[in-house]
Order: C-alpha cells, then sequence, then structure tokens
C-alpha cells in the first residue's frame, strides 16, 4: 500500500493494545466506508474524552468530574481502600460489584528498568490517605504477577506501623477453573488455601 | 462505570471490526493515559484520512489522488483486471505481489437481504471498463464463500459476449495446508483441480 493517510491510520491504529496490523487494517477500512457516522462519531468521542476526563486527584480513577464517582458516592465505605494497578482493574471489580469501599489506583507497578519507581505510582499518596482518611483496612489488589507482587510487598511495608489492617485477595482455583489447566503456582497457592469442608 | 464520556469513547472503539468489549477498554484506557501522543495522533490521522482519501472512480480503489496509485502506475499491464470484495483484498494481493495488472473493487457481494445489487457494487462500470479500456481477462478473485461465488456467477455471466477472457483464482489444498483441518467442500475442489505429477 501507497497512500500514507491510510497507511498512518492503520499505524496508529495498530499500536493500541488488543489490535495486531490485520485488525488495523479492517477496522481503517470501516472507517472509510462509514465515514460519515463512525468516523466522525470517533473523533468526536476521542476529543471529548481527552477535554473532560482527568485522574481523580484523590485516588486516580479517571472521571469527568474531580473528585471521581466513586469518592463522590456517599453510600460507599470511605475506610475501605482497594489498591489496583489500572483503571481497568477498577473497571473489573465495579463490574462485579462486589466491593463498596473506595479506590487507589497506581497506574502502573513498580519497575527499575521502565523508571517507574514509588513516585510514579502515587504510594506517599496513598499513605497520605490512610493517615488522615481514618483507614481501617487497604486491599492490595494488585496483579498476581511477579512485578504485581513485588509492588504489593514494598506497599505493605511502607504501611506497617500505620493502623490499618493489611490484606491481599485470596489465591486459589478460578471458578470454573479446570485443574489439568492450571499452572503449578495456581495449584500451590490452592493447595495451601485449603478451607475445611462445611 | 458512569463516566459518559469514557463510556462512549469504549462504544464507539468497541464497534470497529476485529475490536471487542475487552480491547476497547483497554485501547481507551490506553488513549487515556498516552493523551498528548497517541491519542492527538489518532485523532490526527483520522481527520487526515478522512479528508485525503477518496475511492478511484475508474476502480474503486483507496487513494489520496484519483486514479488511484494502481491505475496510474505505467508499468502495470492495464489489459488485466482483478476483481476484489474489498480494498483489503487488494491490499492482501499486493503484499503478496504476484499481479501486475488493475484492480476492480466491489465494495461487497450480491446480497438482496442487505439490498446490495449490481448497482451498489458498480458492476456496470466494470463492464464499461471491460468494453472501453481493451481488456483481455477478467479473472474474479471473490472469496470462495456462497455470495462471492454467486457474485462471481453474475458478473460472469454479464461479461459473457464481450471479448475478455473470465478466469477465477484456482481451488484446492492451500499452501501449508493439513488434509486432516480442511473441509470436505476443500478437499473435493482439491481432488477436481488435480494435476500430474512432473
Amino acid at each position: 500500500m501507497t497512500v500514507r493517510a491510510l497507511d498512518d491510520l492503520v499505524q496508529r491504529l495498530a499500536r493500541l493494545p488488543g489490535l495486531g496490523p490485520r485488525s488495523a487494517r479492517r477496522a481503517t477500512l470501516h472507517l472509510m466506508k462509514h465515514r460519515a457516522t463512525a468516523l466522525v462519531d470517533l473523533v468526536r468521542a476521542l476529543e471529548r474524552a481527552s477535554d473532560q476526563v482527568r485522574p481523580c486527584s484523590r485516588c486516580n480513577n479517571l472521571d469527568d468530574e474531580d473528585p471521581c464517582w466513586v469518592c463522590r458516592a456517599p453510600e460507599r465505605d470511605p475506610s475501605q481502600i482497594l489498591v489496583v494497578e489500572n483503571v481497568d482493574d477498577l473497571w473489573a471489580m465495579e463490574r462485579a460489584g462486589l466491593f463498596r469501599g473506595r479506590y487507589h489506583v497506581l497506574g502502573g507497578t513498580l519497575s527499575a528498568l521502565d523508571g517507574i519507581g514509588p513516585e510514579e505510582l502515587g504510594i506517599d499518596r496513598l499513605l497520605e490517605r490512610v493517615r488522615e482518611e481514618t483507614i481501617g483496612e487497604v486491599i492490595l489488589a494488585t496483579s498476581a504477577t511477579v512485578s504485581g507482587q513485588l509492588t504489593a510487598h514494598y506497599i505493605a511495608e511502607r504501611l506497617a506501623g500505620l493502623p490499618a489492617r493489611v490484606t491481599r485477595l485470596g489465591r486459589g482455583v478460578p471458578v470454573g477453573g479446570e485443574l489439568n489447566y492450571l499452572d503449578e503456582g495456581t495449584l500451590e497457592a490452592a493447595l495451601r488455601a485449603r478451607q475445611p469442608v462445611e
């Protein structure tokens, strides 16, 4: 292909997570075919999100108001903070509809390689919140990956000495999981976390 | 999630072919995180493609000039037309770098259900080209699907009586294909198209 404007659009789309070159090409042609509707609407949605959406100054969640819709909600328990890596983890938790406290969104995990330290993750801000907001429990819900767990460990150490209880999500066999498809680490965690049958 | 500007962007992205709700959410957060770069560049690329790219008045390929880069290329054989359903089929053919003639992009297949008739596919324009451009061969390269083949059949009938030779792509075992993974239709076609071993 030698059409620069199309090549460029395909490349921009292909850089989005979850899109490869093939789906970027299909999406580009779809947008070209539905220029007056899909393309115009997408540009408008991008500009609106860019103009209106900001991170919450308290918890780093994204919203068009500050504090965000979670921090503003009067019915939520202000004494619990669930710490997640990214906004999509918060969204996943909200879709489940189980947690009624507040969040702290790190925006990633500690990574010396990528120059992401405690400052970039706003960990001091989390500590301030725990001190000032009379927090009873901090639930560390970073990913069960090496970097997620290192980050959780670091935060737990920094929280030591503060009055809040520090917990992490349970480990084990995911619901619907078949044993023969699980990795050894999960099996080990599940065995350790075994429960008496009631 | 209750942030309208974000919800809206997720939904617009999820409507693109090749993107589901999950990748649309990931893409949205990526764009929010890299607002000054990824988001701005994407908006610019969309606007540029929208402003500059048009279908070729001769073959319906997309380009920022008319006639398109294929129709303009002096080294290409003007006596061969390869008929494809969509621009991405043309791109796939060009990536293979095997065909040195010109194209005719239908923009879809005949579909009574979707109200797509010969007019929508520019089949009269194809016939005009065959009459006026002294075309020696029309290669029907629509998909090997029911609607693709019905469309090819219809075009072949319309071309009957004109001096151009009408051909279609060969059928058989795809390169790298294992017999036990192929459907019966492909096996039947491959058997019918069997060749003497040299």
